[in-house]
């Protein structure tokens, strides 16, 4: 195994997944990769994490922060049973849909730092990816940006976030992923998190990848509840 | 018990047990105090902010961050016992010493600021403070400017980073807490964490500490292990 260059976050889904493969194939990058367990309903998207990271002969940090995020993330759809996860029509124009997990994206940038600094690595990969119909403010290049201009300030181990695909759709995502052999197959996206009956087709993050593969020209392999 | 109307990040030490007495006494506020149990080996400080946070009546949420921090703040001598807390004489001029915790104060503000979204309050106090003879990037005023700057993106609950004593002096936080009526017996500062034999009196925050009594004229009530 190569010496480890840099941290990548990787959850599962078809943008951090691709990220993972263009990093190794593309960028010749030797990650660590960080998932992190929340109370997610989607957990199954672990599962895939660890897929191609073990794939990929890499090594893998779970971060369990379920203890110290059940109460901080209850507000949102994507961990509180409580709140049915929407239908990708109700959030069409929200800026911050029900979706949203508090802060969780500058939590996990933050850990994933903290790792870095502690075994000299100095770059941080995530697969933030522009969203067209609804939105993240946690996603944005202005959220990159703003992030680097904190870990700028550190006076020894200054910490670099990259978002290569930042700008990109998920479209490009997937052309890209599909151009260096990602098996689709083990990545799971939807919100709903039920492998054994399909994803939902319907849930804001089913309706983005279903476009994406038919923009592509594409059948998404993973498994649906519903004819889409 | 009122309203809660912001959140307090308390270690018990004396900054921030200071700044928890002035915004309850002088800014009348009511915050939701939260510690970080985070393998400190002066944890013996969260007693601290246990006493205070319950002699003044208010909701105390302990985030026991241990397991997923381990790893890494494993590199500081905070944390790490195989890393002896250095005298203060060794990290003067030193702009960021081993007792610098990996991005340690960027983690807890962003758990701060998801449990303030959750509970809908929109200020966040932490007592950063001006370091004269060594430091931490994650104290200034440009790291809370920049953290603002990050968090001033959330599009529907932004959250503000206040840090009133940012530019102050550790003799300036003690006259304050004088002028309120602190109870410094109970706080805790020394990294070294022996509150039963005593302070060292010699790591950078006892000598800190130590030099804010006597230029402010008053004994220091916490046990020392030698005479300063």
């Amino acid at each position: 195994m190569q010496p480890v260059n840099c941290v990548a976050i990787v959850s599962g889904g078809m943008d951090s997944v691709t990220l993972l493969h263009y990093l190794v194939k593309t960028l010749s990058k030797t990650p660590a990769v960080i998932t992190f367990d929340y109370n997610q309903k989607h957990s199954v998207e672990i599962e895939c994490a660890k897929y191609h990271t073990s794939s990929l002969n890499l090594q893998h940090l779970i971060l369990d922060v379920k203890n110290i995020t059940r109460d901080l993330f209850s507000s949102s759809a994507l961990t509180n049973p409580e709140i049915n996860v929407p239908h990708i029509d109700t959030v069409m124009g929200d800026p911050q849909p029900p979706t949203y997990v508090p802060n969780r994206n500058m939590i996990f940038l933050s850990l994933a730092a903290a790792y870095a600094e502690t075994h000299n690595v100095n770059a941080i990969y995530y697969g933030a990816q522009i969203h067209d119909i609804y939105g993240y403010w946690d996603t944005t290049t202005e959220f990159v940006s703003a992030i680097n201009s904190v870990m700028s300030l550190n006076r020894k181990n200054p910490i670099q976030i990259e978002a290569p695909f930042v700008s990109y759709s998920k479209s490009d995502i997937l052309k890209i992923g599909m151009s260096i052999g990602v098996n689709y197959t083990q990545t799971w996206s939807c919100y709903n998190g039920d492998r054994i009956n399909g994803a939902c087709g319907t849930c804001p993050t089913c309706a983005e990848r279903l476009y994406a593969f038919k923009n592509v020209g594409v059948t998404d392999p993973v498994l649906y509840r519903k004819a889409n």
